[in-house]
């Protein structure tokens, strides 16, 4: 089932995609609902990230054939080991969605990358969770794009705006509860061409491993959104570029890229 | 004047204190608001973490004399610098208020230390702001408490548990909107002995110069917390200790210590 959030107008509401429809529920994503007989044409509204979390997370470093890049951007020294996940925070001002725009900001060096992602959706609190019951916690997945400023990375000490930046966490266009998140094909295409490939089979750390690692110590709320890390090496996007994020099972979470005024 | 948020019963409601009162409003504290007949006294309501922000913010080294002692913490090569303010977020899962507890979670070494910060809080959507115009977006100032777990802080590779572990963030009792954020005593009392004593007019970065600097490239949106930074050498707390931050002109932030479980 593919659950999306959505504007009609002023109103945001829940609805389960069918299609090229939407047919709008009634209750919680997170408890229980019923679909009702409101439908919409996805053509007629606006997708929009797929929760309001609290919190957004992503893992240090979550597959092998990124470290080398990674250790290129932050220096040996800086890089993350992979012995646990390595939680960090990414900012929540930049959520956006399905069709909106990334911003290069005007004081970037226009070093902005993408790194497409899978992105795990928080059903309950979740706190001091065991690995194996990790699982019963996440509603489904969606498609996420880590949005990334290499020379902030590389400059600042956190990644506050480097990969916090306004616009820089596009999260959709849905979230999909029936797929298995260990065999997913993630594929980024910058403007139709293929520019990044990877399988989530590779991930270092996987959501169980991850999300049972953070409720150690920090409660996950309900729509909290666990990024999966990214693979291999990115580019950098420019100006009108059309940036997708496709995985298999899940959709595709297409973004368009402009600079800030 | 102050304003806190406070809980009657399982209603969540905002009010100014008046001596051993507090006379609840209607409106928002962020806009316009007026104070209606309903009163209560302040012994018989339960005061809330002050906003329900979005975010919250820290610098990263803002006081001169906490350098030494952030050093032999995360070692000087991680030490961050002074030139920008080098922002990072607090948990958001870890806010707490007045007379809360702070946890220290079971799997830590116990070394978790109190850092008594004034912490102001964003009154409107504040996007690219100049310096001079920074403290417009300021409501007004409250006491926080950035706890922090002095093994993680060092060893783990962010501040995802060692600032973010769920109690870390204890912000309150109110906010005081008529205070000058330059000329405060900031003091921590730990059972009734003053243990850390700074002056806001010795922080490297003030509120205008670490606003300006976040809204660049983040929107901070009304209720956001902005810490001031800590000052000095710090001790750990114990369960069943006391820990109070009594900023001049505000107030007094007091919590208590228990262990998990």
């Amino acid at each position: 089932m593919k659950i999306a959030r959505f504007r009609d107008g002023r109103r945001t509401a829940y609805g389960v995609v069918d299609q090229d429809e939407i047919a709008e529920i009634r209750g919680s994503i997170f408890t229980r609902f019923r679909i009702t007989d409101t439908r919409y044409k996805l053509a007629d509204i606006k997708l929009l990230p797929p929760t309001d979390p609290l919190q957004m997370w992503c893992p240090g470093l979550n597959f092998d054939n990124h470290r080398e890049f990674a250790g290129s951007v932050l220096g040996e020294d800086k890089t993350p080991g992979t012995e646990c996940p390595e939680p960090w925070h990414k900012g929540r001002n930049a959520l956006i969605g399905h069709d909106d725009y990334i911003v290069i900001p005007k004081d970037s060096s226009g070093d902005v990358h993408y790194e497409g992602e899978l992105v795990a959706v928080i059903s309950k609190v979740c706190h001091r969770v065991a690995r194996k019951e990790a699982m019963r916690y996440v509603l489904g997945y969606s498609c996420g794009n880590d949005v990334s400023e290499r020379t902030w990375q590389r400059d600042d000490w956190t990644f506050w705006r480097a990969k916090g930046a306004d616009t820089f966490a596009p999260v959709g266009p849905w979230i999909e509860t029936n797929v298995n998140p260990s065999d997913l094909d993630m594929v980024v295409r910058l403007n139709g061409q293929e520019v990044q490939r990877s399988h989530t089979s590779d991930m270092i750390h996987d959501f169980a491993g991850i999300i049972s690692h953070i409720s150690q110590n920090v409660t996950l709320y309900p729509g909290d959104l666990i990024f999966s890390g990214a693979t291999g090496t990115t580019t950098a996007m420019k100006p009108r570029d059309m940036v997708e994020v496709d995985i298999s099972g899940i959709g595709v979470l297409r973004n368009f890229v402009r600079a800030e005024e």
